[in-house]
């Protein structure tokens, strides 16, 4: 048996049953073997920041990690900036990553470059697997890995002549690191500060799934503290039977406003609220500079738990009524973020995983779409703009039929377009809709920001036009059905009959 | 005056004349400062690796840097594919990656990412610009730094306080390293190693250009030496007044079949011929293990005044027959290596620059387009795939007019297919050539040298199919006009028809 062999054959009694894959030269042995030894299902991307963008999709839905294969180096890099967003997302991934021989990389072939820093940027775990007797070792560390707190990024670099030489052996499965346990302390920390008057309890990672959130019901019926979610959030389930949540918003003004009432606020798996972004005069810290800050649980706690100890603590009722389904109307007119949002809650199946990439106009689809039936919510968690085509992929993938709903913004759109195509191959229920301005509105903001308005040369640079972008045309290009609309009931009749077909479909929605 | 203001006047000051960019929040400063200050042209692309490969063939072209402009982190990550290349190629750059405010990345951001190994990973220069009264300085070291040895790549990174605090200083062009000369040690080696009669001249880098190949063509016509070039190179003239090189085979048995008989290889500005890849049981030295090595020159010295010393020194007459314009006629039928080939030489126009990212098709490229006129010819030097459309997209940006055609494999096409929508913004005369296998050609030859047929599993990662990707409409989307052809005249008549329009064309060949 070799390397490569092991590896396949340790990967599928780790439980790994998707392999996200763009090979290369360097990873022909470890192609082979996955083509010799089945139980791994592969999909392949047009390019790698695809490939680790499905991984990231499929990570969010199942918190189950997939495996990628990306070839060596400057495939890696490809890859990156997904990778970037999964890492902030806490999605756990396990990358196995070609590379030259061992004893190759010396002679500095063209395509040698240091892929183990290109790595170490973007995981919590690197490990090149230089002998092929402890590549399957190797491989159920990189699970066991993954695995570990809120879900890691796992990257085993596999050296070519690792994959192809005798000598592999396969690994049984490792015990992922155990999270840790939510003691009394916090409890404690946490009952004093919701003794206060204006207190936000602020929910991020595993505070936002749907166990969780019925538990900070109970606190927030019983207290009347206020609560709201992080600014942007790997996985969030929203709609009927979960929390009328709104977010921290991602404008530093309206952040700090939202904020500046708050004297204590209780983190539930929620990060620190900082800008995501610097401003020449405004602060990085957009609660009150003498916020008291009390942790109750960090990501890969167990933060249902957590809050449940806290509730009863409190002496909280056992429940607390959550948000019901009641669609709004179809919207009709002009595509607007709280109209979109509406339209988004008239139509929705139950059960959609929607994969938000709408960067300008998002802002009040949480507002909108309020009354939806049970739906979870995905963002770029990282800020790396190309991740929601993917993401919709490897959502889908994971999804096992769920519809997915991918709002997506024209800019970002275009780094990752390749995506439909996979779409299309895999005949994924994915229904993107492209928010079409023909420009990067976000940063035609920003740039109002710095104190004037664009002048040519920076027009030039942030609109998207001329030509125009024909994004049916583009689907069509890739084996995916597409129309255009102009508005919000024209898009909404077109998402109904999406959701009827088993493959993907593409709005081109001019806003 | 702010940082980015100083920065804009100091890269202008130092002769950059072109940016391409894709700017984020963090560079609004530095993109306003562009908008205010005239003197550099700035061309988007819709992808960063779109922007890097495009700054390739610039750099390739004119052998002076473009500048840059790349979003923080993974805004640079997507663009590492292409630098690697461009790396490769010794072509110079000035790369300008924006970055979180130096005090706002304590607190974590989303988007916060370790900047500068990922810049480390691929540049020669790197330089944290902290801040604003020192950003000029470090633009025009910058600049400076691209402009030594044979070309490199010089990343600033520009933190945004940087950028918009005051008291930016305009800086003055600084000198670059000077090039090593050529001294009488290596020549008087080289005239030792000629005396063998087993010789192999290998040119590479600046031993490729017209001038140094005239002082080539004296030494072999004189001494009767072998000559070849490099297996993959960044830049070589080709064509009538130019030597009639063949490549060494990329294939290694090839490679190791070509150079068996040399017992002496003379190196000018070429490496050692190495595999690109190791295979099992093959050398990664392709030359025989025994092989005498001498060098005349590296990459960054003047191969021209070096090869003209040492012709001189072998007493060889001052001038030796070069290659003439002896067009073939227009191959007919199904498209072959060797017909694609005679097609080109047929039709291209005089000076044209070619961008060939062709890969399991091009192997008789060369031999076929024999007689053809002066042109230049661009491969993808690092290996990473995803070069050859921004790249023809830059060169085209260079060159000024001359006509850029980029025979393009499918595969390698989708990674950087947003390439057309700059070709049609910038109406640049780019004749883009499909070759359309519908598969990963390469990888199912490296999969046969595993030892079997790909199965299954194998070949849904290696076959471009179901669906089939319709290059016209994807080019049509981004507004490029685009044809198919199924046969080489066909083919040529497209080509022909392409040549007297103004903008970019796309073919699709079915092969």
């Amino acid at each position: 048996m070799n390397g490569a062999e092991s590896l396949v054959h340790t990967l599928i009694k780790c439980g790994i049953k998707i392999c996200f894959a763009n090979p290369g030269t360097s990873e022909m042995h470890f192609v082979a073997a996955l083509d010799r030894i089945p139980g791994l299902r592969c999909i392949p991307g047009l390019q790698e920041n695809v490939v680790t963008g499905m991984a990231d999709g499929y990570g969010r839905v199942l918190r189950k990690p997939a495996a990628t294969l990306l070839h060596c180096g400057p495939g890696l890099a490809n890859g990156l900036a997904n990778l970037h967003n999964a890492k902030k997302a806490r999605v756990p991934m396990v990358n196995v990553v070609g590379d030259q021989a061992t004893y190759h990389a010396q002679y500095e072939p063209p395509l040698a470059s240091d892929t183990e820093s290109l790595a170490r940027a973007v995981s919590h775990w690197v490990k090149v697997s230089k002998q092929s007797d402890n590549v399957g070792a190797d491989g159920a560390a990189a699970v066991a890995a993954a695995c570990s707190g809120a879900g890691q990024i796992a990257t085993l670099i596999l050296p070519s002549d690792s994959s192809w030489n005798d000598g592999g052996v396969v690994a049984e499965p490792v015990t992922a690191m155990p999270q840790d346990v939510i003691n009394s302390a916090e409890i404690d920390a946490s009952v004093k500060a919701l003794s206060g008057t204006k207190v936000l309890l602020l929910l991020g990672a595993e505070g936002l799934l749907s166990a969780a959130q019925a538990q900070a019901a109970r606190i927030v019926a019983h207290t009347g503290c206020s609560v709201m979610a992080e600014s942007i959030n790997g996985f969030q389930a929203r709609g009927a039977g979960r929390m009328a949540l709104e977010r921290v918003p991602y404008n530093a003004d309206m952040a700090i406003a939202a904020l500046k009432e708050f004297t204590h606020i209780v983190l539930v798996g929620a990060r620190n609220p900082v800008g995501f972004f610097a401003y020449p005069g405004k602060p990085s810290f957009h609660a009150p500079a003498d916020v008291s800050l009390t942790t109750l649980c960090v990501p890969g706690q167990d933060a249902a738990t957590a809050l449940a100890m806290l509730a009863d603590a409190l002496h909280a009722p056992k429940s607390a009524p959550l948000e019901k389904t009641q669609r709004p109307a179809i919207p009709k007119g002009i595509p607007s973020s709280l109209g979109f949002g509406q339209m988004l809650a008239a139509v929705m199946p139950e059960d959609s995983l929607v994969v938000d990439e709408s960067i300008s106009f998002g802002p009040q689809f949480f507002s909108g779409s309020a009354g939806a039936p049970p739906h979870d919510w995905m963002m770029v968690t990282g800020g790396a703009i190309g991740y929601g085509m993917p993401c919709a992929t490897g959502a889908a993938v994971a999804g096992a039929g769920r519809r997915v709903i991918n709002p997506q913004a024209d800019g970002s759109a275009m780094y990752t377009i390749q995506s439909l195509w996979t779409q299309a191959r895999e005949k994924l229920p994915v229904t993107t809709v492209i928010l079409n301005n023909h420009k990067y509105q976000i940063l035609i903001g920003e740039y109002a920001g710095v104190g004037a308005n664009p002048g040519p040369t920076a027009m030039n640079m942030l609109d998207l036009g001329n030509p125009d972008i024909d994004f049916v045309r583009l689907a069509n290009s890739m084996g995916v059905e597409a129309g255009r609309a102009t508005t919000l009931e024209g898009c909404a009749d077109l998402m109904v009959a999406s959701f009827k077909k088993d493959g993907p479909f593409l709005i081109d929605l001019h806003i």
